[in-house]
């Protein structure tokens, strides 16, 4: 079976999936879902014993989750599923919001151990990824943006009986936020969900406050246990990976090349709003933006998704009224949140939710994103590396490359490896859903958008190429690559934001 | 049929009910609800034509909702019924929050027209009341308290097909708040499950402001659409009716001692929490209890429910430290919200389901109620009149009731009415969750709380009597009343928190 964009897809994996069609979502009528409450007057929900806690709560074949809003910087993961295998449970399906290189280890030895059979997330890296990517799993993975992985758990598709939460603090009860605390990370926006709609809920704090404590973005409503560990993670390491704010001169030049295709768009105006994200040249772009801004005396209405420093400080210097902040990449977001009533914490659901009475990023004007490799369609992958194996995370990445005007901002080629290619190894975002390549060595813009093409030819600081001329003038660079050599096992079902089938990702052979 | 505490009900209505047993709620596991979510990108939410939104929304036999934040002072509810009785929908289920007496005409006649068949409702009172306890509706009115309405919605048992709700500000996707505007009101509280729960999410407001609208109370991933309406309501209007403060010195004299009974109760220590809710004298005791407050250096944790001026200026004194609220009653404490963090806006699940991982009810400590009867069981009434006529409301009376010392504050008489009668005419609270009355007359307090009869014997300020006694001299001032003429149709059943039928109103017989 192939999908609208060409891809294979195998069809005994294909019986309970729909393959992608199109980025648009249209009107159906979806029937959402709701968890089982165990009924309590809540009044002793604290225990020292994490065990006792695993022991009432997880079973056999249950589905267990995590947030990764503490990123390298998190200790509950390995603390909680340390106790799930020590307990011998067996057969689990492993659904966190996405899964950090802080979590690879553990992750592997509970497979060997059989305690995880299956894992859904938003991205898998380092010894993990090479592991599954070798087939250590038996069934693929099934990798989700962070919209649709609201929208699984919302309809059902996803049911987690356990959520293990770790909170920078909590009270008796289990209200809690992220934003006071030694651990404290800011937005808990991807936990929400779990904290909604998992049957069972368990916080994971170092500590307990006074009840009741506010503002609670997770409620006592939705918690069974809260447990006291000595640690629940280290904050100055949300920061660590992809997130650092580059210094590379070919990264600025993309990032003042992006910020130029931003202001001569039609979108950059009073009011606009944008997503910058994380990684590589992104970040840069704040830098850039802020000052066309003033000069243009233009301010926008709201910054969305991953929030970064640079971001809060144009919301202090006035430049951004609010900030929509699903998730804080890094201290300094993190910290700001409690402090200022415009750094608005939302729900994965409403960031990015496809099956909703409308999302944020569907008023979103103006994003830029990164990617591992885009092709000559402008099919993007941010999940594969050259080498076929998983090494990335579809983070937000198909849900807000359907803001008006989607910017991928990425370097030609990056050492030996072309990132401009003839075909993606694994499309992650349609090329129906990306509207401008921006590299150090040109801006191609997606034919389907002859609107921008006529705006920036007139644009003399906007040197226009086609993604083609990219492509070759990439490979005349690293050469072509010799083709990769899969096994027909299936690792990996990338799901699009809807929730349908945009490609797969084989075994590795070596 | 009769349940535990002795109330006859009718067995062919009791087919879908089980009898009230017990306050106790122990720890059943239920199986929650979701609605049903019509997909779009939400882009076009506002219209001026409430008329077309009605026509795309409501049709026959469906169950509709309102809140009654802005008490008398709301101009939506007629709005909304006068243009569904115009387009002669048939059939539908009422089902608000509560039903203000400025609604009463438009009810009648939505009745009268076949427009509305069915109500749920909290309270009912004037014209309504009279029409349906003269039996003008064919099956009973279904009567909960603030908690058991977000239970009954949260389970299922009250399906809402559409809600409408006015809001004092939203965005164009639909985020929307109570706290600023000209018709700020404050808690969203009751309409916030509405707009979680309900299938079709319509708000109503006169004031569009700009995306994205924070914080959102009400998010866009739960609207349909935006009515721009002249006018939403008066918040002038919010405080008329039972929630003026007295001046009457019998009143004072009962707060006195409800403060006494607080002040010498073995809950009255740092770090306490209270419910003083509105009526009468319970206001008054916010005044004493500041003064009780200052002189022992004792600081509350919290202090619940609808939320007046006197409450709100304690958290300014710091003598409170969160005020949690689910609904301002009058517009000093509206306006307040938006200002201090400390005053948190909850919802009616938050505050009193009782079939929660834990409800705010579950955690309170001292909790002052008022009555319009109250027998020798400690059963109290709330809902009905002297003449067995619908006049009360349930609100959050049996929900806070569940406090570790439930206090009902009433005169012994109202003019030629006994408060304090041998059996009420409709018990809406069971005696095993009150705790104590307050009466000018005396303070009796609930045999099975022998330990409070021990700690208030050693203090002379607080006149002891038994609950016979009170019931005696309320007799021989008043004497004994006819009793009443009923037919055997039943027009209002009562729920309990849990949702068993605790009692039954039958029609008045003139």
């Amino acid at each position: 079976m192939k999908n609208s964009i060409g891809r294979e897809l195998s069809d005994d994996l294909m019986r309970n999936y729909q393959p992608f069609k199109s980025t648009k979502i249209g009107n159906p009528i979806v029937q959402r879902v709701a968890p089982k409450v165990r009924v309590s007057t809540g009044d002793n929900k604290v225990t020292d014993s994490l065990a006792d806690v695993v022991r009432k709560t997880v079973k056999d074949g249950m589905t267990i989750s995590f947030h990764h809003h503490l990123r390298e910087g998190d200790f509950i993961f390995n603390l909680v599923m340390d106790e799930i295998i020590k307990q011998g449970i067996q057969d689990l399906t492993l659904a966190p919001s996405s899964l950090t290189n802080v979590m690879n280890d553990k992750v592997i030895e509970a497979i060997k151990a059989g305690t995880i059979t299956h894992i859904e997330s938003s991205g898998m890296r380092g010894t993990l990824g090479e592991a599954v990517s070798h087939g250590i799993l038996k069934d693929p993975v099934i990798l989700r943006s962070h919209g649709s992985r609201a929208r699984a758990i919302e309809n059902g598709e996803t049911k987690i009986d356990v959520a293990f939460l770790g909170v920078p603090n909590a009270d008796r009860c289990g209200n809690a936020n992220g934003m006071t605390g030694d651990a404290a990370f800011g937005s808990l926006g991807y936990a929400l969900i779990d904290a909604q709609y998992a049957d069972q809920v368990v916080l994971l704090t170092d500590n307990i406050v006074d009840y009741p404590n506010t503002p609670a973005s997770i409620k006592q409503t939705q918690v069974d246990y809260v447990v006291k560990v000595d640690q629940v993670g280290d904050p100055d390491r949300i920061g660590s990976g992809a997130t650092r704010f580059t210094k590379n001169p070919k990264d600025l030049k993309i990032a003042k090349m992006v910020n130029n295709v931003i202001v001569h768009s039609p979108y950059f105006k009073q009011g606009f709003s944008f997503q910058t994200g994380s990684g590589g040249a992104a970040l840069a772009v704040a830098r850039f933006l802020k000052q066309s801004m003033l000069d243009k005396q233009i301010t926008a209405s709201f910054a969305l998704g991953g929030i970064t420093t640079p971001i809060v400080d144009l919301m202090n210097d006035g430049l951004v009224q609010k900030v929509m902040d699903v998730q804080d990449f890094d201290k300094g977001a993190a910290d700001s949140m409690k402090n200022n009533q415009n750094q608005q914490e939302i729900d994965a659901s409403w960031y990015a939710d496809a099956d909703n009475k409308g999302a944020m990023v569907d008023q979103l004007d103006v994003c830029i994103l990164s990617a591992l490799e885009i092709d000559t369609d402008f099919n993007v992958n941010v999940m594969t590396g050259s080498n076929g194996v998983l090494r990335g995370a579809i983070g937000g990445h198909q849900d807000a490359a359907t803001a008006k005007m989607t910017i991928i901002s990425a370097p030609l080629t990056r050492g030996r490896i072309a990132t401009v290619v003839p075909k993606v190894g694994t499309v992650v975002t349609p090329g129906e859903s990306i509207d401008v390549l921006v590299t150090e060595a040109g801006v191609a813009v997606n034919p389907a958008r002859q609107d921008l093409i006529a705006a920036f030819k007139k644009v003399p600081s906007i040197p226009l190429v086609t993604i083609e001329e990219l492509q070759q003038k990439a490979e005349a660079i690293v050469g072509k690559p010799e083709p990769l050599q899969h096994t027909n096992k299936t690792v990996a079902m990338i799901e699009y934001r809807d929730g349908t089938i945009i490609d797969e990702v084989k075994e590795i052979k070596d």
